[in-house]
């Protein structure tokens, strides 16, 4: 069907829950997702190249796309600047591409302010039996130590909360299949299709 | 996941549109999805059984079904009454089991007052490309008929307005796909995995 923008897929999660490893496997997957490249300030390393690993950039040049809200997010780490320029993102989005941001949460945070209509996909931890042993522990624990990981958990459930999915990152594969599963229903979601017919009506009229 | 309820998944559309053809096509596939047996009074055929192919009731409890809400939608056709049973379709989903319902669009408007939370698909002819056909025709359309055919469109896109996906119906095995992908991801949705998660929560505290 022609004229369908894409979707802009983010998928996060806490550190540690294998964001990056699903999403490599999503890539050697058949499908039309395109994967969205971070500029950086940090310097390129061997083989690196610039527009396909990162959009390598000055410190100077970063800042002043931050100031002209040229990125959907940003953040600092150790001294470099990493974030997701909007302008590549959003003619993907035109030309009808899906694309995909995998970031961290305070980043999907900043994504959703600026693409509220973005599919915010959560990626949680192995399962609930993993989550609960992770909790309670051999029985080995001591009362502070559950108490700390339960305070972990729910910091994490309750961050769910701004999400559209959860995604259970037991298996890679079943996760992918999720992802993918996820993206194909939103293609299919109402809001997207009766508009299109409308505008076909629209044309034939 | 222990304790997750089932979907309750209606497959509706215009007539003609091939739902039972889709829905016997979905059978054939690997999944965990049960099909919906429906009440009649018309008599059983060679070769039906008695809850398997239909519950069949007399006219007079049907009625009483009727009477004490015991069905989630019925219609009469033809001197006979035919409906969804309450109580299989609502064990089943308590089970954990997601039930499937393949339904007339009235019938889906029904479920719909005692189900809000059902996940509404809505079948819909070939293609954008076929649809405008149909309209158009081969140009050789009276304006009387073309008129006409804008008409059936346009009542038929504006039912679409009361479900949550649509499936075009331009390949069996794609609309196949899609309805599963849409299974797969209903059981994703923030709102049913935040509530697993916070029950645990509660269970180990």
């Amino acid at each position: 069907m022609e004229n369908e923008k894409g979707l802009l897929l983010v998928l996060s999660g806490p550190s540690g829950v294998g964001k990056g490893t699903v999403c490599s496997a999503l890539r050697n997957r058949e499908s039309n997702i395109v994967y969205s490249v971070s500029a950086t300030t940090r310097a390129p390393r061997a083989g690196e190249v610039d527009g396909v690993n990162y959009f390598f950039k000055s410190r100077e040049k970063f800042q002043q796309m931050i100031a002209q809200d040229q990125l959907l997010e940003w953040a600092e780490y150790v001294n470099n600047y990493y974030g997701t320029p909007r302008e590549y993102v959003e003619s993907q989005i035109e030309q009808g591409n899906d694309v995909i941001l995998e970031i961290e949460v305070q980043g999907a945070m900043q994504v959703k302010e600026k693409f509220p209509h973005g599919v915010f996909i959560f990626l949680s931890p192995p399962s609930m039996e993993e989550l609960k042993n992770r909790i309670v522990g051999r029985g080995t624990e001591t009362d502070d130590s559950i108490t700390n990981r339960m305070t972990v958990a729910t910091e994490e459930i309750d961050m769910m909360e701004h999400y559209d999915y959860v995604v259970v990152n037991d298996e890679v594969e079943l996760a992918c299949d999720r992802i993918q599963a996820i993206v194909l229903a939103e293609h299919c979601k109402k809001e997207r299709k009766i508009k299109q017919y409308r505008k076909l009506l629209k044309e034939v009229k």
